[in-house]
């Protein structure tokens, strides 16, 4: 849809809606009885809302394609997850809570090992342990500073993953990796695709040689890749663009993050899940959209660990049923994308999507179980994830008629 | 489909297509149940087609968008229904079975109420009477005449609604709306966007000021309201996108003329379903494509009339028996749009459609009845409303292979 039909179309009322997020759902099944890590879970709640409402398969990119969390994220807000996919120093940025501005151009780094004749030899520093990167991060904030008041952070993710944002004035995110993904070979220099970006290149540059002098003892991790060099572009609010006052209740930053940059209010980190619906009933008055988010799914998925998948699917299972007191118009349940145990990895199968309603405006499809199998059965279909939007706005009726 | 491509692959043959359109037929459940006004009305006739054809469910616009009858129709007919949406003034003018010419200019008018100081106090004068809004009408047209030989007319549509038509050369229609749809204050003038629609303004001007004066002594109807001001942009044929000569039969005038304007002969009003199959018979071999339109399904939806829907659904299955003896090739059945009963409203979910061929040219999906359920589990899938007529041409045989 165009945003700008449906600017005319988008009306306010007091509706409900909230976005029931397992972070990579969808599965597949491990053996001959053929049941993926949400059939195989016990979800009488689930079920339940299966049977009086509606449900569908999502493509979060398109067929075949395997998305990342941000891509994903993005489709589930309605927003384009190419058009507007967001680059991986962004996502860096947000993955660790750095607050990033219109000024910052974020990049990945690696701590990595050169030999003496600058070739790299090992793109990540034989994987060194996070406290020592932090103190690597540490001294090299300490020892450099940037020529012309540009101003750069450095950031610690995990073991020789780290932040770089680069600060100033006319700075460019498009700027080539200095990381060849290769060994016995050299860095590359940063170059910039544009005039704005080579004036950051030249700063990724002189912050480059200012680091290979700081790190010059310290092999393994003895110089930096970087690679993802990103501007934050800011996107429309959900809020300008559905007419909804978002929150976001979500352990993980990256997820935090991801809500933050689609204009959300991201409220406190809670510690546990009963803290999350304490979070969603102290503040159900306040805004018309949550996006709740679970992120164990996935990473029991990538761990290849089924059965602990189906643990968590079971816990949020009862979690669920708390939802009854608060009575929500609408209610998605569904994933960001699918994270088979099997695969031990995102995967491009269509994420099974749970539409339910309690003001009798959806399609009643004889689905009755929550699960991939009966999601391919579902009376919403197969369908691109960034339109769930519009059949759950719609839903809550919060959208006017098209043409007389 | 690009029109490029599909105009070097339409042939003729001598295959009748049969469009049955029942109005608003796509419904929800009212109760526990689950079953919609389609689900409930006893239809042997239909369950025998949808069990030897296929079906499908059809967005008339996307997901969640909740169509008027004017674009749901153009997509129902293989046109983009946004960008060929139709104005609304030209929709009241169909409404009331004005002839629009390619020089005519159309707006909705209200009678509305002005106080002495010429602000607006009711935008509906009171809902005045529909013979009195046919006097002040002929008042108008009698005692204004517009300056250099510029036509006007005036049409009654009911009670404090009217259509406005402005004919003339080089007539724009890009007109903002001179009601601010608020009251104490007075209404805008005319203001045209660019040179046509200046040219429009200034007449449109001139008429309104002539109204006041006339109107004077009429209060509550002393003044007029005009919005939706759109010209009449000729759309290309269906005979000459799809090589089919194409009939309409049907009682509304809003259809009649939504049919006209994509170059269909309109068969004169039938009084009855039953002159409605004669005159299908009548002039059976005089065309390719049939458009026959009933209308009685949707008003029953609006009124939130659950049982007098299921009835009229029961009327047309029996009606539909009749075609066995013109066995044409392929029959569509399906409606413009959704109207659920429950809601007394148009709505965003998508339609039942069923589609059946006599020459075995359909692909049989083992769906035994005609539902928003079974659609739901169709062979044609859940569908773009406006690629539906490709379907119907491809099953009658009138698309050639694409490529070699």
């Amino acid at each position: 849809m165009q945003q700008e039909i449906l600017d005319t179309l988008i009306t306010e009322n007091k509706s409900k809606i909230i976005y029931l997020i397992m972070d990579g759902l969808g599965g597949l099944p491990r053996d001959v009885d053929g049941k993926t890590e949400l059939e195989t879970a016990k979800t009488p709640n689930l079920d339940k809302l299966a049977t009086e409402g509606c449900l569908a398969l999502l493509d979060p990119i398109g067929h075949g394609m395997t998305p990342g969390s941000g891509p994903a994220h993005l489709a589930l807000f309605g927003y384009d997850p190419i058009e507007d996919n967001v680059g991986r120093g962004i996502l860096s940025a947000l993955g660790v809570d750095f607050g990033v501005t219109g000024r910052d151009v974020c990049a990945r780094l690696n701590f990595c090992t050169l030999d003496s004749d600058g070739n790299v030899t090992d793109r990540r520093a034989g994987r060194i342990p996070t406290d020592l990167n932090e103190k690597l991060c540490q001294k090299l904030q300490d020892n450099i500073t940037l020529s012309d008041g540009i101003e750069f952070f450095m950031k610690t993710e995990s073991e020789h993953r780290a932040l770089l944002v680069i600060r100033g004035d006319g700075l460019g995110g498009n700027i080539i990796d200095t990381d060849t993904q290769k060994t016995g070979v050299p860095p590359l220099e940063a170059v910039g695709k544009d005039e704005a970006s080579k004036k950051t290149a030249k700063y990724v540059n002189e912050f480059l040689e200012k680091a290979k002098e700081v790190l010059k003892e310290d092999a393994p991790a003895n110089f930096i890749l970087a690679r993802g060099f990103a501007k934050h572009e800011p996107l429309p609010t959900m809020e300008e663009r559905f007419g909804i006052k978002c929150a976001a209740i979500a352990q993980y930053p990256m997820y935090r993050g991801l809500a933050r940059l689609v204009g959300m209010d991201v409220l406190p980190r809670p510690e546990t899940y009963d803290a999350m619906y304490q979070q969603l009933a102290d503040h159900y008055d306040d805004y018309d959209f949550f996006f709740v988010h679970f992120k164990k799914t996935d990473s029991y998925g990538e761990d290849g660990n089924f059965d602990a998948k189906v643990g968590v699917i079971e816990e949020v299972d009862t979690w669920i049923k708390k939802l009854d007191d608060l009575n929500p118009e609408v209610l998605l349940v569904t994933g960001d994308h699918s994270t088979p145990a099997v695969m031990s990895a995102h995967s491009w199968h269509p994420v099974p999507a749970l539409l339910h309603t309690r003001n009798g405006l959806n399609r009643i499809d004889h689905t009755r179980e929550f699960g991939e199998t009966s999601c391919g059965q579902g009376g919403l279909g197969r369908m691109q994830m960034k339109n769930i939007i519009l059949e759950v706005l719609a839903a809550a009726e919060k959208i006017m008629k098209f043409g007389a």
